[in-house]
């Protein structure tokens, strides 16, 4: 058998700042297509379950990758891989959000065709919404169980994303979760907020948030052909 | 009327390190005999809620002060006065975690004949866990809703705590939460945890919470005496 030769993504420079890092990470991922999406929210919110049902939900039409940053273990990352999906794991020891330079470490890793690149951030709702990562989409989760007052209190992971997902929406006959109280708090922090309310173990929500993602692969692609 | 002489507390040193000032806060309250208490968790774990329970639990014997750290927002600081217990608001405009400095800067409010003295960290279970802010117990939170990964993750907090609280116990029929993983892994990690299982809503584990806290106090004063 021959040599693999399968296509992997290259940076021309992986020094300078988080920013210069970032706007490489772009340029090289819209090149070849790639939507990338950084998923930010508090631990626990859902970002691997959601990540496992819409992963299951876009693979049979589209080549998904996924960047599992965590603080400690790789446990994000198997989930991920017995979903059926391809997983790289950042394992931060210790630092609290991904940078830019830490995805430039494992570019090289991750195959040019791509359709979806999916980055699982630290689970944290406050530190990462700083660091650009090179993203074309931040979608900031919310689950239902953290309470309908996080949008004001942690402003800045709205005012930075374009999608807010919220999560666990099948518990909420059990818990004083007022939707249209967060979507309003959210919409007046960023009014160009596009919410999508889901549930991974209901399945609710899902088909939209996928149907959405896919429009929005097509719409930036006709935008760079 | 004369003037109010209601004695408050007084720092002979507000500057130098973080390390610095919290061990003169820790030094300063406990010679007045008061027990910091120190809560970290994920936004939404619900440290607000347990404070206007165990508040309302203690108060009738016990005077209480809490301190409330904020990104932004006053809304924790008025849920506890609703509860009938004086706040103090720490809003850190950005920063992802309360600092010695902080406290150090409010210090001269807090009345010295405190016995319980709560500091609700910034929701995040990663910053807060490196900045000691003079306590004298540090309490970690993980609600059920978070899953029972938590621990090995997000590791820090664990190691530095010496209570562990489980929240929104009445939600673990809806939820595949293993309490007895989460148990374990807490204890792989520090052997040392004091673990309660609570829950806001419906009551559970709010006495013994109480009761620890009231045998910490009593054990403390008495070592300090």
């Amino acid at each position: 058998m021959g040599k693999e030769t399968k296509e992997l993504l290259v940076l021309e420079d992986i020094l300078g700042s988080n920013k210069k890092i970032a706007s490489s990470i772009r340029k090289k991922l819209t090149e070849n297509g790639i939507l990338a999406i950084n998923l930010l929210s508090a631990p626990g919110s859902g970002k691997t379950s959601l990540l496992e049902k819409i992963g299951q939900k876009l693979k049979n039409k589209h080549k998904i990758g996924v960047i599992e940053g965590d603080i400690e273990t790789e446990r994000d990352a198997d989930r991920i891989r017995k979903a059926g999906l391809p997983a790289w794991q950042i394992t931060t020891h210790g630092a609290c959000h991904l940078e830019a330079k830490m995805l430039a470490q494992i570019f090289d890793q991750i195959p040019a065709d791509l359709d979806f690149l999916f980055i699982e951030n630290v689970g944290n709702l406050v530190c990462p919404a700083s660091f650009d990562l090179g993203e074309s989409l931040r979608i900031v989760l919310v689950s239902t169980p953290e309470g309908d007052d996080k949008p004001k209190k942690y402003p800045e992971a709205f005012i930075t994303s374009q999608v807010l997902v919220l999560t666990k929406c099948d518990l909420l006959p059990y818990l004083p979760f007022d939707t249209d109280r967060v979507i309003k708090e959210a919409l007046e922090i960023n009014p160009h907020l596009k919410v999508f309310k889901t549930s991974a173990t209901s399945g609710e929500g899902l088909d939209e948030l996928g149907a959405f993602l896919e429009a929005e692969l097509k719409q930036r692609r006709s935008q760079h052909a």
